[in-house]
């Protein structure tokens, strides 16, 4: 247990409009810019009019450089103008994992 | 900033198998026990085939309790004998938060 190495999620909750124009596109772009972001670790996504999307990062300096990345700016002021109705964003410390696979 | 009160997010991420016959029922019965155990906060969950849950706890200790506890016990092992071909658990630590809310 004692070499894990600790990293960051970001966990973002959220309830869309009905008309998300545009949001399908933005949301591929981000997807791809946030990859290429240094300290970008992963990413799990799940969503119907409520949606769940968790971003694994390094570092929170990594998720302090994504939330100020200036096309994903623009993207978040889309987002508050066009996309949602609300959201929720919760920056925490992954500190212990552990899993199945069949 | 300073007063936030930290506590504990519980990721869980999952890929279901096809036929899930009794994991609904089974899935209403453990979010109602979660809810009366001491320490729950709160839950977000979205699914498809592929599911996230997020739970929220005051501290690691009463997520090692609703682990513990013996009727979850028993849903867990329903859950890797019958539902799941795959899931991860990452214990994590909120430290900040922020929201939106039009």
């Amino acid at each position: 247990m004692e070499d894990f190495k600790s990293y960051y999620a970001v966990i973002f909750t959220s309830i869309q409009k009905k008309n998300i124009e545009g949001y399908k596109e933005m949301s591929e772009k981000m997807e791809t810019l946030a990859k290429l972001q240094q300290g970008y670790l992963g990413m799990d996504s799940v969503k119907n009019t409520v949606g769940i999307t968790v971003s694994y990062w390094e570092s929170l300096e990594s998720i302090k450089n994504w939330k100020l990345q200036s096309d994903h700016l623009q993207a978040q002021l889309k987002g508050k103008s066009d996309w949602y109705n609300w959201y929720n964003v919760k920056i925490c410390k992954v500190e212990r994992e552990y899993g199945y696979n069949l």
